[in-house]
Parts: C-alpha cells; structure tokens; sequence
C-alpha cells in the first residue's frame, strides 16, 4: 500500500465509545417513549462518537464541490457537453445553481475545487487543484495513473484539512463532472462486481438508444481493462474520474479530523464507497441525505450500511441533498440539547417520565 | 349534510391553474436538467397553486397541536396513562418536547389547543377550546356525539383563521393524546374497510400481549358501532377523538383559507383523510412529512395520493415531522427563487442552457 494510503489509514481512530454510552443515556431519559424518534436518535449518539462530546452544537456547515471532467464523454455516454462542468463551477460561486441556491438560503458555506475541468475559465471564488485537463477515455485506456488517483485523494484529505481550520464542523461533499454517472457506475461495478444493467442509469437525461449505449461502452471497458476489485485505486485509475477519488479523499479525510460528513447523490456515494473500502472505519463518520433516483445509488448505500433520509426523487447532484440533510443533522441535535430530560434542573414534571417508565413496554431497538 | 360542511366544502376552491402553469414554465428554464430536482419542483408549483404567486416566499410558519383525551384508554388500549396528554401539552409550550425542541431551534412557532384534554392543569399558553374532557369509551358506546364532532371540526378551522390573520403562511398539524393511535387505527378501518391488523401498531410502544388486546378492542367495537364508511363525521362520532375531529377541520381550514398544510404521522395523515373524505380539494394543500413507523401511516397516505419525503423511522407524534418538512418546503422555495433561469437579467452563462437544451432529449416527468 503507498504511503498517503498507509498514513490516512493510522490516522482514522474509532468513534468514541465513552461518549455515544453517554449520549444513549441522555436519549434514554429524554421524555419521549424510547426509539420514539428513530434516526434523529441514532444520529444524536453518533455525533458524540465522533465529536467526542455527548451534546452537540452545530454551527457552520460547507459543502466541498468537486469538479472534474471524464474523457469517457467522447463515447456520446452524455446528454450534456463538457462546457458546463466549468459553467456550473463558476455558476455555483454565485450561488446560481440547484445546491448552492439552497445552501445560500441555509446558510451553509459552498467551497467549489478545480481538480480535473477541461475547459478555460476565470473565477478567483474556485480552487485551483487541477491535476488533469480532463481524464483519459476509458473506453480506450485506463482514465488515470495510480500517481494521479493518489493525487486527487491526496487533496480531498488537503480540503478537509483546511476546512477544518476554517472553523467548520460538518460538511457534504458534492461534485459536478459532465460524464461522471458513467464513472461512477463504472467504479460500482469494478469494486462489488454488481452487473453494469444493475448500477446505470440514465444520467442528466438520455434517450433510450443512448442508454443502451452508455451501457454497452461501460461493459466493454470493464471486460477490457479488468480493475482489481480488491484494490480501489486500481478500479479508480482504470474506470474512475478525478472528482471521485478526491471526494473519496475528502470522506477519509472528515474521518482523520473528525468531522461528521454528508453523502450527495449517486456520485457521492461512490466515493464514499472507495473511502470505505480503503478503511473501514470511515464509514462511521459518514450520514446519507437523499436516496437519488440513479438506480446504483441504492446499492452503493446498501453496501455502505446506510439508509437514506429523504426519497425526493432527485438526480441533480453538485451536493444538492446536502443541505438538506444539514437540516435534519441540526434538528438531532436540537432534539438531544432541547427536550427535558429526567432528572434535569428543566420544570418538566419528573412524574411524567416515572409514569412512562411504568408503563412502557417497549424495548429499545 | 350539515351547514357547517355545507359552508366549509364551498368555501374550498380549486388551485390556481394559472399560477401553476407559470411555475411550470418557470421551473422548465431553470438552470438544471428538467426533473433533476425532483420533489422540490413539483413542490414549488404546488405552493405556486396555493397562493396565486408563481415564487412563494415562506417567513412564518406555525404548528398547531390539538391535545384531546381518549375513553378507549380504559381498555388497556395504551403503554402511558392519560395524565401525560396534559403534562406534554404543557411541556410543549415550554419548547420542552421533541417537536417543540425543534420548532424552537428552526424558529416556528407553536400552537397548543386543548380541545379535550381530561385533567386538570394550569397554563395560559394553551388556548381552551375544551369541548368534552376526553371522549367516551368506544368499546361501550360512541366517542362523541355528531354534534361535539362538528364542533371540534368547527374549532380547527377557527384556528386556522386565527393562523391565517396572525400572518403564518405555512402550517402543520399535530397532536398530543393518550390513546390516539387506537382511534386513529379505528377512523383508518371505519373510512377505508382496510382490517384492524392492517392498520394497527404499538403506537408509543406495547408488548406483544397488549398488542393483540389493542386489536380485539378495536374490531370488536368496529363490529358493534358499524361506523358508515361513507359518512366521515359518523366514523369520527363512533370510534374518533376529538383531536383528530379538531385536525380534520384544520386540514379544511387549509385549504379554506389557501395556506399550505404539512401532515405529521399517523394520527394526523388519518385526519388529513378525513378532510379528504369530507372535500377531495383539500388535499391539493396538503404535503408530506415523514413516514410514520406506526403500519397504518403507509396506508392512509397512499388514500390521500401522497409520498412521504423523511424515512426516519420516527413514531413520537406532537406534529414532529414538520419541523423537518417545512425546511424542506423553504429548499422548495429557494430553488425556485433563487436559481438562475434562462433569459433572467443574472449573470449565468445563457449558452449553458442553450446547449443542454440542445442535448437534452430526456422528457420532463
């Protein structure tokens, strides 16, 4: 394994089990009959694995939007032409696009990363990690190096870093990459082995000949170039895209600096997927938003061990369900730092909770 | 049919078609392939339908939460004793249960009314529209008169005035009862002819004995009332609660006064079929919150032709659903409003749309 794998890989610790023990505790003395707020609950106590502290506050929130371009597109896998991964870059540091619109309204800070767009374009608001004008077609050769792949790894775990820093404490990760549900889908298959029928869709819009086509295009890469589905770099040099491995960089790196994380869409998932299959452990740090309406987006979040929150049908992508689940993060904690509690200095009458406590028979799940 | 229908039922006016068309319109130049933002688009032409106004802004938002005793609790229907429909109403205006520790982090506001709650208390923050101090035991003889049913409905439109001249433009409804989801199971099989067991849970969480006793009480009750499936105040009467009677009416105040109406969980989607039941409008100004773990949720929201949006596994009532869905609601909102379109005076890149538009051969759903 080479060494930024190595490193990235010690650096990832376990939740911490001191302080979800304590945040079960508080769930269980909140005045509701137990479990009664499902996911709000489970969220609450693995905020505090990860943050360490049983009540959490959240208060600034980014969205990391990864932006790239796949020369797969030149196989006609695309409804859409290459221009618009830089348009929408820029259109996105405007707050002019689906995400950003509701990230403006949220409040939540939108941090857009050049790591692959082809195409020129002027905007001081987007990061410059461009690694690769674009990767190679891989219906042709492999997209990427192995060195490549690492690189764009390498600054999504830089993204995070600096985010941190710049005081955040959650973020999503979105992207935007004409062509990267077909890599995306590419990248499933090579590491579960999951047909291409299976995990492919129809992307921004194609027509029923097109699809077929984008599907034919994947299976032949596949067969060709063979990824090694026990090595995640592999299927991501051969079939991946620059956006995917360096949002599989930022999904390790929330693990390393502890910073609890929101997957997008079918995309997201994928790279959140990667980062798993390199360690294990950050899946931990990992929440789910929107269960996109991309077929493989179900089984990459199966694999996961997630569940989606909100079923809104969308496919747009950029990090668009991300804060939304913002929204639903604040309302866990709300919950665990709002309700009275037994026992608490709160004016809520204790007799409640000794009542529901006599009478509940209900065993916590 | 009684007056007070009579008068609500005409009262109640289509959605603005107009208003609607031009949402669509607006959505479809919405910088974004057409669909990819899912429920959030059909959202915004729905509020639009509301309204009369093609971009909704949403500022105030209220929930209503009517508090009312059930006499079925006599039975043994329930895992808590009446005492805490009084204690949480109470709790509720301190913002110290779990919708309304979330209604005070999002900034909603929120609206107790006892319409029948059975014990004694002190709080001059719950409005007294006390009608009967808990309903009779339907395992005996009818809940309610028709009468007290028509008063109840009655009081939730009141109530929705009211909402409506405090200036609120968003609303959802919840509830506080002991015992309410044995009603709500009841109302369920009395309005659809679904079998108990369809429809039945373990509501704030029986055991498996209980359980069983819950739907013996319930079927043998349906046996003996014969509710009259097409006569919604008759069910109400015969095995209903004065909340759900209250809610019912607060759905058609909805749709009365045109302010958008969100259902919580399983008591309030029963009601919000009833209202259904008494005027199909009223359901065009009704949204979705999350699925309630509750069995019988599933089937009631399916009768009113809607899909929850939040799978959360949540089953605590209060109206605590809407807290998340009005968020969801305002994404709506920024999307539509905020988002570049084609054509606008904003400073996207025209050639963008232009060229998806040119590529797009996905048909808009």
């Amino acid at each position: 394994m080479e060494k930024i794998l190595e490193d990235i890989v010690c650096s990832i610790q376990p939740l911490s089990r001191e302080a979800m023990n304590e945040a079960q505790k508080r769930q269980a003395a909140l005045a509701k009959p137990p479990g009664s707020l499902g996911e709000l609950e489970n969220i609450s106590i693995r905020l505090a694995g990860i943050t360490g502290n049983v009540c959490t506050e959240i208060q600034n929130t980014r969205i990391i939007v990864f932006c790239a371009d796949n020369g797969i597109i030149e196989e006609g896998v695309s409804c859409s032409p290459r221009s618009v991964t830089a348009t929408q870059a820029c259109n996105m540091t405007k707050y002019l696009t689906g995400m950003s619109a509701m990230a403006k309204y949220f409040g939540d800070d939108v941090f857009v990363v050049d790591v692959g767009i082809a195409d020129e374009y002027e905007n001081d608001k987007i990061l410059n990690r461009n690694i690769l004008k674009g990767t190679r077609n891989f219906a042709k050769e492999s997209a990427l190096t192995r060195k490549e792949v690492l690189q764009a790894i390498q600054t999504g775990i830089d993204c995070v870093s600096q985010t941190k820093n710049d005081g955040f404490d959650l973020i999503g990760i979105g992207e935007m990459g004409i062509g990267n549900t077909s890599t995306s889908s590419a990248v499933l298959v090579g590491l579960t082995g999951l047909s291409v029928s299976e995990v492919t869709g129809r992307g921004g819009g194609l027509n029923d000949d097109a699809f077929l086509h984008k599907k034919t295009v994947i299976e032949n890469a596949l067969n060709t170039l063979k990824p090694d589905m026990s090595d995640p770099i592999d299927v991501l040099a051969k079939v991946g895209g620059l956006d995917i491995a360096a949002m599989c960089g930022a999904f390790l790196g929330a693990a390393k600096y502890r910073i609890p994380v929101v997957i997008d869409g079918f995309i997201s998932v994928v790279a959140a997927l990667c980062a798993k299959r390199i360690c294990g452990l950050s899946a931990d740090y990992m929440f789910p938003s929107h269960a996109s309406f991309e077929i493989g987006y179900m089984r990459a979040i199966e694999e996961l061990g997630l569940h989606p929150w909100l079923m809104m049908n969308m496919r747009l992508g950029e990090g668009s369900g991300c804060p939304l689940a913002f929204q639903i993060l604040k309302a866990a904690c709300a919950v665990m730092n709002g309700m009275a509690s037994f026992g608490a200095e709160s004016s809520i009458n204790d007799s409640y909770l000794e009542e529901i406590r006599k009478y509940d028979s209900y065993s916590v799940k």
